[in-house]
């Protein structure tokens, strides 16, 4: 089991350098009854499943292993009843942290948000200046809440209403 | 993707033979919100991670991973709400076809399933003298139902009673 930490940020898409080498990433859950996570992700040729614990704070209990392509498609064709989350990720490194910049397509086209996973709570990191807002603890921002409730069908793209 | 085909059966105790080597399982579930099963399964030093669709007939889409033991406990400690099954499982071997006999413990002591993993359907299969009645499409003896509603609540312990 690993620990998940991470910090989740808006993005200003007029100040990111030039985006090269995207993953392109499909990925569906399996519908549970309570706060764990079922995921199903496929990526190019890669597959995982994941599995994932109840958020405490910024930090979450995750199980993750490399599955087939093949079972990863048929997974998501038969068990992933809600529909599927379609981006593309990118990598950039900004002063010795790499962060994952998720650029949405689909039902969440428009939606950009970039993470950075932190190996403790307390982590110092600077800040690019492409990033905007915190969204760590938006419970929207969730790519489960995103395949539920997609960026397109949200009345307002602000923050603010919200808090 | 395997597809599961079983068959299953109470025993009459008194006709089994001397039952050697078992193998202590324990297993629990992810709780899902549809009939998609999300199961762990610890056994010794060995565990898996399935997922299994929804059943048609007698058939079963079927996903089966190897998992580190020490994830398997952690889940089953953080993940499996509610609670476990517990069972000692044997192979009996009758006319070319091997037999799984579960003999369960805790909350569904008392109860003895034995099952039989077939290639088709249709296949034909010579039942032991110690078989009795089939089971296969009564909903009660999946390892869910026994977790989730254990024999030892269960007011009859015929079949008679809810066909």
């Amino acid at each position: 089991m690993a620990v998940e930490i991470e910090r989740k940020f808006l993005v200003h898409p007029d100040r990111l350098p030039s985006l090269v080498d995207g993953q392109r990433i499909v990925q569906g859950y399996i519908a549970t009854a309570d706060r764990t996570t079922v995921r199903i992700r496929l990526s190019d040729q890669q597959a995982w499943l994941t599995l994932k614990g109840l958020t405490t704070g910024i930090s979450r209990a995750e199980f993750e292993y490399p599955i087939p392509a093949a079972d990863a498609r048929q997974m998501l064709d038969q068990l992933c009843s809600g529909g599927v989350v379609e981006k593309t990720r990118y990598r950039i490194k900004h002063e010795e942290l790499t962060w994952e910049l998720d650029v949405f397509e689909g039902s969440n086209c428009g939606l950009i948000v970039a993470e950075l996973e932190l190996s403790s709570e307390t982590q110092a990191f600077a800040l690019p200046v492409w990033a905007s807002e915190e969204v760590s603890h938006d419970p929207r921002y969730t790519n489960l809440a995103l395949m539920l409730h997609p960026y397109q069908q949200w009345e307002c793209h602000g923050t603010d209403t919200y808090r």
